[in-house]
């Protein structure tokens, strides 16, 4: 049986650039050799975002269409929205007794958070325990690895020993779920910063070519280089850095050569990145609008992922209620 | 429409003498004239028990037991099982999103209970958030009324609270629940401190007519009164606080007499409640022998009482994810 994967994503938006070439270039990777479960974590995004939750279902909904359109197989994989498999919640619940609360406050991201995010109210009881709603998540899959940035260590680390608490104090249910390290190229954003639905930045995976072209064309490059007879340099330029990223090696030499002598200019430049990009997303613009001519079809998607991954977590919680005798 | 009315309890054990007349008398009278729901509190007991969940199956069954015997009717009263209704999880996830953790800090018997009960660690999460648990099992049938104990009621407080936070927040969903102050006589056990499991001192409501008949033979009286001939004072004797709660008030009055001029000896007096005790205790014995005698029944209470309860359940679950947009 090939290894099993799980992985999830918080409805914040619309997948963009640096989500598709960090997280879903994985997960695409990964679904030729694993048994892949990639979920929508709706439940997790309440955890920020308690006070407005207009957007969840939309941003759900348009979240799994981006997966599907990025080349995930519901063939392959299991997609699903974690709100509808009861069992995260349950799981959450009985794992939530056994924990310590300082195993919870000496997690690095959640002060780190609480100080980052200061426009929140992040005291909430929901924002401390989530490290155990992601382990529920994860546990309940009984995942051979999961797909981490290193940032995201400590979550699993946590996950791992809340595995062995669990394992010790009742019966062994639980395998310890080994991290599959995952590089997470920095994308950066229109306007030279990092690439983030927070700051306005970014370019979505939904964006039609139209949209593309104009995001390149008043994109931020090297601020020194105002006239188009100014010689340039790449290194400080966003532009480059998307060269660096989607261009051919020979092409990214080319580019730099030609930056730094002004033999191209900045117009040139950034067409040549829309051409990439165009043609890296051409394929999911023609997933996509198929899939938008069947909406039924994409119904029976999610209705499929949710019995599967039903199937899993409730054979788990048997396994649960068994060793905890309840 | 009859007042809803919800109550549960924590499977702690056989149901003893001091939760019949407290809580299950109270049940009782309630059910005269309210729509009521009943359950065992299953997970909640966890949140103080993680660490060895050995009997709470059997306690679960034997309380429901003990409940329908007593006389709680469930033709009448929807009685069931906390963790057959996964509802309660989900609610509690979500409305954990939305408390801010100071709410919890300052409950008052969340530091009691943790210097009180010193051989259990209580530093975990589950006992920090037990009252948002409790929140959850009470708004999701949205009842009228709850049954308290005057130290129940700062969270009877907090659930109102997460009431109006959630209605404020998305949109008015529940109502806040009303307390319905219980008087919990103090009931003394075999050995004169308080009837608890804990002290292994209990006359259960479980217990047959000899094992009653034994427990209030070697029952603690006056200390002061050794000879048949002394002469006792009721006012410090356990077996007097039971005449106090079980016997007419004639019968009260000559028994204080007549061991003030020892004209009863500690036998006499004993005997007397112990045969009160059987016949306040033999119709719930006459129950339990009819119920024991038809298993399939008692299943199909217990599933009847699920199914009453899930429907409440899903469709405040319903409305609740529509205000939550989720």
């Amino acid at each position: 049986m090939p290894n099993r994967v799980l992985s999830g994503m918080q409805p914040s938006g619309r997948l963009h650039l640096g989500n598709l070439l960090g997280a879903l270039d994985n997960w695409k990777a990964l679904q030729e050799d694993h048994e892949c479960y990639f979920f929508v974590a709706d439940w997790h995004a309440l955890s920020t975002n308690y006070a407005d939750t207009s957007h969840i279902k939309e941003f759900t909904h348009g979240l799994l269409i981006d997966w599907l359109a990025a080349g995930i197989d519901p063939n392959r994989s299991t997609v699903f929205v974690q709100s509808s498999v009861p069992e995260h919640a349950i799981l959450h619940l009985l794992l939530s007794m056994m924990v310590p609360v300082p195993w919870l406050e000496r997690n690095p991201t959640y002060k780190e958070k609480q100080e980052e995010i200061k426009e929140k109210d992040l005291s909430t009881y929901g924002f401390l325990g989530y490290p155990i709603l992601q382990a529920a998540d994860i546990l309940l899959y009984k995942p051979d690895s999961v797909p981490v940035g290193k940032d995201q260590l400590p979550h699993l680390e946590l996950t791992r020993e809340l595995a062995r608490r669990f394992n010790n104090l009742y019966q062994p249910v639980f395998p310890e779920p080994k991290e599959h390290l995952t590089q997470f190229p920095k994308v950066t954003g229109t306007d030279g910063r990092k690439m983030s639905k927070s700051y306005g930045n970014t370019i979505n995976v939904s964006d039609t070519e139209a949209e593309i072209r104009k995001k390149l064309k008043t994109m931020v490059t090297d601020p020194a280089r105002v006239r188009r007879t100014d010689k340039g340099n790449p290194d400080v330029c966003p532009v480059y850095d998307f060269h660096k990223i989607l261009s051919s090696s020979a092409t990214q030499e080319q580019v730099n050569q030609d930056c730094r002598s002004a033999a191209i200019g900045c117009i040139d430049c950034k067409k040549m990145v829309a051409d990439v990009l165009v043609e890296r997303l051409s394929p999911s613009w023609e997933r996509r609008a198929s899939l938008m001519a069947r909406p039924d079809d994409i119904q029976d998607i999610i209705r499929n992922g949710q019995n599967k991954a039903s199937i899993v977590a409730k054979a788990t919680m048997k396994e649960v209620n068994e060793a905890m005798k309840i």
